[in-house]
């Protein structure tokens, strides 16, 4: 296409690409995936992982309750369906930031294999790297964590189809990395996630 | 939180704010909502702002057809509800965007006044900067550039529903740039996007 001498604006045919996003970010997209009960930690490892890539000079983002249950998908509930799609419309935004070059840290409980692996498929479609993280703890400790009441409520009665009470938890059999949170602390659980980000060479373009 | 001595991790309660995120990436968040008819210009405009922008080492992502509806949408189809519900989601992830520190740029029909402004009111609500792109072409210069066929299929009856021809397209009143791509050449477009980008402090942190 011609350019204009009038601008200094120059540009040419096709989209920039991802690996033109990755090197102008120095580092590459991926998808970071915690999965695990509530109150096992994923939350508190997610909001720590980001500061320490922060501080490294690295671009993430989080992708939690906060953010997405009061926006894009206000307008699901917790039936057997809207559950899916839950995490089904979490897996392809997390691709989109991946796609776009950032870390996309997701932490949801995502309870059952074949939503997680729907996520982890639509990525590998893609070539896109993603990362699925155990947070794994005996749902005995995370009962006795419970800072937000819920698993007292759970057995109340007062929730129902809570996971690990009345509703079941699929364990990874397979993931990335897996962080035995009662064995851990935050600082070393982000120390694994860490050095996995950079033995996979994701911290550099 | 105690620092463990074992590793070089730090970190502290809270999580880390958009301001963070924008200084290490240089630039702001933003929203770039680029409205018009089918072949009006804009994803021509969208992928030449991408393509400007990174060569100027800032961080963009493109929202498209391509990456939307096949992606996160795929399960909308046409109805006044599915389009509806097509917009609001487009709204809710260019929101993550622009709060993650990128400059989102959504290239879509949307046709209706009332969608685009809940859109613009989601950023509003999160104090995130939005811009409005009237991508304007008169419909008988988009129906004669035509470069999918979609007005002849329209006009022979073959497509229902399509903006501009059976469907209304509901013209920006108010939007912060308006351009009439039957006049400017894609490079003046471009500029006069980079301009206002500059302008209102977008492109440093």
């Amino acid at each position: 296409m011609a350019q204009q001498k009038a601008t200094n604006i120059t540009w040419h045919d096709g989209a920039v690409t991802a690996q033109e996003r990755r090197k102008n970010l120095g580092q590459k997209g991926v998808t970071v995936w915690m999965t695990g009960l509530s109150a096992s930690g994923k939350s508190t490892i997610a909001v720590a992982l980001e500061q320490v890539l922060l501080q490294r000079g690295k671009h993430a983002y989080r992708l939690d309750g906060d953010n997405i249950r009061h926006g894009l998908n206000k307008n699901l509930g917790f039936s057997a369906e809207d559950r899916a799609e839950n995490i089904r419309r979490i897996g392809e935004v997390a691709k989109l930031f991946a796609d776009a070059g950032l870390i996309a840290i997701t932490s949801f409980i995502s309870p059952y294999a074949a939503d997680r692996e729907a996520a982890r498929k639509l990525h590998a479609d893609a070539g896109l790297p993603y990362i699925e993280v155990y947070v794994d703890c005996p749902i005995a400790e995370a009962e006795k964590r419970d800072p937000k009441g819920l698993y007292k409520k759970a057995r109340a009665g007062q929730l129902k189809g809570f996971t690990g009470i009345d509703d079941p938890y699929e364990a990874p059999t397979n993931p990335e990395l897996h962080l035995r949170t009662d064995q851990l602390s935050i600082e070393q659980s982000v120390e694994k996630l860490l050095e996995l980000l950079e033995q996979k060479g994701l911290l550099k373009a």
